[in-house]
């Protein structure tokens, strides 16, 4: 994700680092291109257009822009729907902290060990948790930092597993019937804590539908060829009327209109690690320190972001 | 589902697989072919034109985009929504199963073996519903599939049934009801299975609801009849300003009105056999390899795509 | 509800049954009959317009299409939400269903004939709720299809109550708390029970709000009158630049506009007996059938479509 | 709230009352008058408009229609939002008063009778909550209402409070703990009746967040003044090329401006006084209804509607 | 948060405190002045444009809207979400309050004193929880208004913390924990309890995901820089066919497109301390007089606002 303080009004104009105009610009410059040399013949009196209105135009991009704009739409709920997936997790993480340690740990001298032992072994497997979702999603290993807050056998029936974060939620929920078995947790508080592990289950599997259902095929290619042929032909469309403004107007146009299809691209798929992604590594970081602090182990530094993009 | 990496932003424009071009190519070939006619007349002389505004046209053409945009939105979020209950399915299924082992057996030898059959038993039925459901949406049979996971004489209740999801989701509720009785599970872990089951029945009707009611048939039909008129319309309005343009953008207009059209009506049953439909048989086979993985039992393959098509 | 198979691309033109074509027809030919005398009285020089241009119209057009548009939206979004509850129904009565069964009466001889024959009592209780409410929200009487599953007195309270869906929920929730003063039910089970008859509760007061509170008037005034009156207009801007196109243009925008202000007008109101409304009692009959099958008592034959209506 | 059956489709022209017609007809006229003296002085030759396009007015006219329905949009959510939320209160309310009488009093007469006149009490309670609601939201007083369901000493407590609805809630909850204490509820049913009390706490914050927070100000501000302009400049952009429809032009677009304008501010707070407000009153007699009703006890009248508006 | 009467409908357009006026009229008046010179050279004859027709302009400008729009409503969505969850934080807190109350300390003398005391504990620390939250919502420290309400050595534990509002929570659910196994507390009650510090931390984390996460960066720069581009191009495509009107469309545009972005600015950050940002103090005191008035202690005045605005 891009963090940077928001340049002012005049500023923001020409931004670059952290903008899509990188990856739009050769598109643009090709229509600006192909708008000069329509210009260009048509002002020699090589070219003749038949075209004396440019309203019908205006009709195909309209209709695309409204179109565009519902895409734009359904791909920024996505992105924003996996934002609040990942919000959930934190909270689930911190609660379940919370929880399992003031069930079984309060701190106090007359408690037993063991109940101290199992609260720091549930919230260091709640720690790894997110590390996994997180290298699960992006298609990534991470198994040194998933496998530092697991103990064996555990930890190679984890790593062993081709599903990760599904089997740590897993070994939560047998430890914590193996509690309630030993009578450490009511079937009340036992219920609780269950709760919370279903919603980290529920956050995983809205994550892979987000990661695994893109946008129907037919919808992008639709749109992304209806934009693509309306700016080549927009040249021929405006040249007799706007003469010389053609390569400019053209030029923003495509700009505006290829600009969007490459957002709405990158919004699709928010777990990737394109610039304009969810920073998963540092809302892990967050949950890890968030958690050691409440069990009082030293903890690591937050991520910083790197020119600009948090990663 | 349509599963294919993302092709680059210029080979998109040439893809056919997958996209809808080959449902409505005969139709923009047709307002092509008219628009040529028409153009080809007035060049010729034999047919004047009364029309010197492309104006009223656009209003038109305007105002069914947003009608179809609209639709379009209603569409998509059907197909997402579908969507959205399956993956709350495998949600269901992956917790109640974790929870079920968790509580009845967890692999320790002293616990009675009663405890773990009737687990194992949950979790085989659990699978079957998937199937059942992922059949019953699609109007399809899979009586095998979901009789290797019951035994009788519950199979045959199951195969019987006019319903076999809800037969199914019955049969569970009895057998937790007797793991009550034994005292295998107290009234809060029952609740908390039952709650589990609950959600599964939750989801198997709001599948059902997107099955059997699409978009009000008068709204279908509305927008389907203008779009076509005004697309049949469109030549005799663009031919005078734009001459051997107009078969160019008359095409265009239409390949993006009938293709906005034809998705959406693909869109509108996310449970059917097109190639933009939901992958429920895949989704299904990750629930299955899931829960037997959780069972220690061997599991199948995943299903790959054929021809980027994934069923 | 409009249940036919869509017809193919082209057959979808020549369909009137279920569409709002009838209710609209003599407005379209009304305003086609204006835009001719309009045209007539031009060519022949009884009248001059000033207009000139017909982009101003446009601009209304447009502004009056988004208002269009987002008005039909509100309106799809509240017959969806009645059909959602609707489904929510489904999902609790079977639910309720499956419960009452398997904690009071799993079939088995050595369970006491008392629990069996409240379980019967529950579910009988539970398929007379859908029929009163669906007679409730049509302001029909249905007190036959109620009656029949009900003994005196309860009988005779509910068919005399004013508002018989209340009254049924509330015999519902006497009975469980006699339940659980007997023992039958813990108080964990009497509230997994009494959650199922709260969410019974909620469809029937969700209902009650979209039948009972419609769009606000002065909404459906301001956009029925400005279509209105746009499309009495709309020959006069249109005669000049369009010529005898312009009855055949003028009557396509008013269909169009006509025609989504009469559907969104259907859709406003889901619960009453237009074509395109939901079909409350078909689906009274399936939860029914799925009941009594729960029970295994004999069941009627589900209710089939006439015309293409489903009732 | 406007409770009309819907005059039929011609009728709707010409209503007036309970439209927003009266508040809007002035600024209609004035921009009608102005129109009207833009094409006099020009056609007189007094006046010379540099215009000769009107297409840049459209495309201000567009964007502000974009706008406005939007914000059309968000008001109109909040005016769904506070409906859904009296919704809920009518659940919440008759699920309590269920739940309360058959957990505390059956009317059998075997139960002790401090269960029955607790069961009457909380009821009674019930009943004034909404009315105190009611009279929060709206400013008014209610005091002689809530009063009559209260005894001393709690009358005055709730009376006295600077916040009723709240201190309503809390003698609920004090009630429910002593009742939990005393042995008439167990911590589940406790459980299951403070839950409701939860919801109308919920519905009761919600409800003051419509009321105390409005459309952001400068949001507001920004459409009307910008509707405003539009409209006047109007007149100067068509009346070069629409002649003597410029008057009827601008005064429908005005119309149809400042009505969504008008409309959007009604809507904005739907628990005031206006016509198309939110029938508060209506809702709490109903409410009230029902819960004498549930209680066996004599019951008022429904409110009816006044000139078409009901309270 | 601006609070003020709602100035008439005349009054409204020349209303300057509270709106975004002074923050974009420097551009606005650029705009102008680009346009005046614009029109006055092209008089003058020392500029030849080549422009000939306004309408591609219009397609430029009427896809900025659609976008300017759908960008502005997902502001507007931040906003109001952030303002429900502030909403749901005043629900939690009162609900948490009456129910702690109720269960620990009903005021009468035979209830030990202890729990009494306890009480009071959780709901001063109750009254500190939104000071800490809004203090780290805005990146102040507000360190005296959250110490008033804790003890030492709790307060030293909280001040110290890096994150005030979760460490606040972490005490809560100690003491809970420490309240069960005193007996104090049954595990249903206890739960109901440790379901309110939950929604609590819904809340906080909600509140930081929209914090932490502004929107898509690259897309606040594609809307930001379209719109100056297309306002600083408008005067070259208007002046030829507007003359002198050129300057006062342009600037009305230009005042409706950059109002509408610096707009969707400030709402994209609800918590800040713009005037149309939400009243978090006053919101936090609303809270702290509920909370003092339930537990009988002396109240602060409301917090009022200055020249219109609440902070």
């Amino acid at each position: 994700m891009i963090v940077r303080p928001r340049p002012g009004f005049l500023r923001l104009l020409f931004v670059v680092r952290g903008t899509i105009l990188p990856r739009v610009l050769p598109h643009v410059l090709g229509v600006a291109a192909l708008a000069s040399l329509v210009v260009l013949t048509l002002k020699q009196g090589y070219l003749r257009l038949p075209v004396t209105s440019p309203a019908p135009l205006s009709l195909l991009g309209i209709a695309l822009s409204i179109f565009l704009g519902f895409r734009n739409n359904a791909c920024y709920d996505r992105w924003w729907e996996g934002r609040k997936q990942w919000g959930a997790l934190i909270i689930e993480v911190r609660a379940f902290t919370h929880a399992a340690i003031a069930l079984l740990d309060d701190g106090r001298a007359e408690l037993p060990v063991a109940g101290r032992q199992a609260a720091r072994r549930l919230v260091h497997r709640t720690i790894a948790f997110p590390y996994a979702l997180a290298a699960h999603l992006r298609g990534l290993d991470a198994g040194e930092d998933i496998g530092r807050y697991l103990m064996d056998p555990e930890r190679s029936r984890v790593l062993g597993s081709g599903n990760r974060p599904n089997a740590i939620l897993r070994e939560h929920q047998l430890e914590l019937a193996s509690l309630l078995r030993e009578g450490r947790l009511t079937d009340i508080t036992w219920g609780a804590l269950n709760e919370r592990v279903h919603a980290m289950m529920s956050v995983f599997t809205a994550c892979e539908r987000i990661r695994l259902t893109p946008l129907p095929f037919a919808y992008t290619v639709l749109l992304h060829r209806t934009a693509y042929l309306f700016c080549l032909l927009l040249p021929f469309g405006l040249a007799e009327s706007m003469g010389w403004f053609t390569p400019v107007l053209s030029a923003m146009i495509a700009y505006t209109f290829f600009g969007l299809d490459v957002l709405s691209e990158e919004l699709e798929e928010p777990f990737g690690n394109a610039p304009n992604d969810l920073p998963l590594l540092a809302m892990t970081r967050t949950a890890e320190i968030n958690l050691l602090e409440a069990l009082g182990e030293p903890q690591p530094e937050p991520l910083r972001p790197k020119d600009f993009i948090l990663g």
